[in-house]
């Protein structure tokens, strides 16, 4: 794969789990410290560290310390490029789709199409 | 979390995977049976089966068997759902940093807004 696979590979992986997932759920409705973050969550706060490091790596998130806590916050670029990825494959099949489906109808009404002449 | 997490969880890993990613770029231009998906890739036609098995599983693709071999297909909506997913957490995200921007800008140019009175 050409298309910055290790990129994907870890955007994906960060996404295939659900305390990842609300965490950039959380941080979708603004900027957020660790601790922040692992409110909602039984986890301990070294587990809640370790999923904002997960994400981190996988660019879909960027962190700054600032004094003695860690502000993260979503990287809008770094989702889109994962939304890219998944829309380009969808319109490709579904306008083939379209294709094969315009390709049947044709077939299936000839006296139609001869009935506009 | 509400929103179907198993199957978020099921779509995410099965699109951590750089060859499960190839098999759906292939597929984003038709339909293929799967040893026609394993030609590409010089594992075994078993490993590429396993592929296809997790991305049915993750409702991804639908296969279906036509004789003595099984066809494979995208599913768009399913793609689709986890597209939405994420573009609705970016678009949140956006809205409030042009929302927090917006408000920057008035505290900075307060002159500005005075002089347009």
């Amino acid at each position: 794969m050409i298309e910055h696979s290790n990129e994907l590979d870890r955007a994906f992986h960060a996404l295939a789990d659900a305390t990842r997932r609300g965490i950039l759920d959380r941080l979708s409705r603004g900027i957020a410290s660790v601790s922040e973050l692992a409110k909602p969550y039984a986890s301990s706060l070294a587990a809640i560290q370790q999923h904002v490091q997960v994400l981190e790596a996988s660019g879909l998130i960027v962190t700054e310390k600032r004094g003695r806590t860690r502000e993260c916050r979503i990287s809008s670029a770094a989702v889109l490029r994962v939304e890219c990825w998944l829309s380009e494959r969808r319109q490709l099949w579904e306008d083939r789709f379209d294709q094969l489906e315009k390709l049947v109808e044709g077939e299936e009404n000839p006296v139609d199409s001869n009935a506009e002449r």
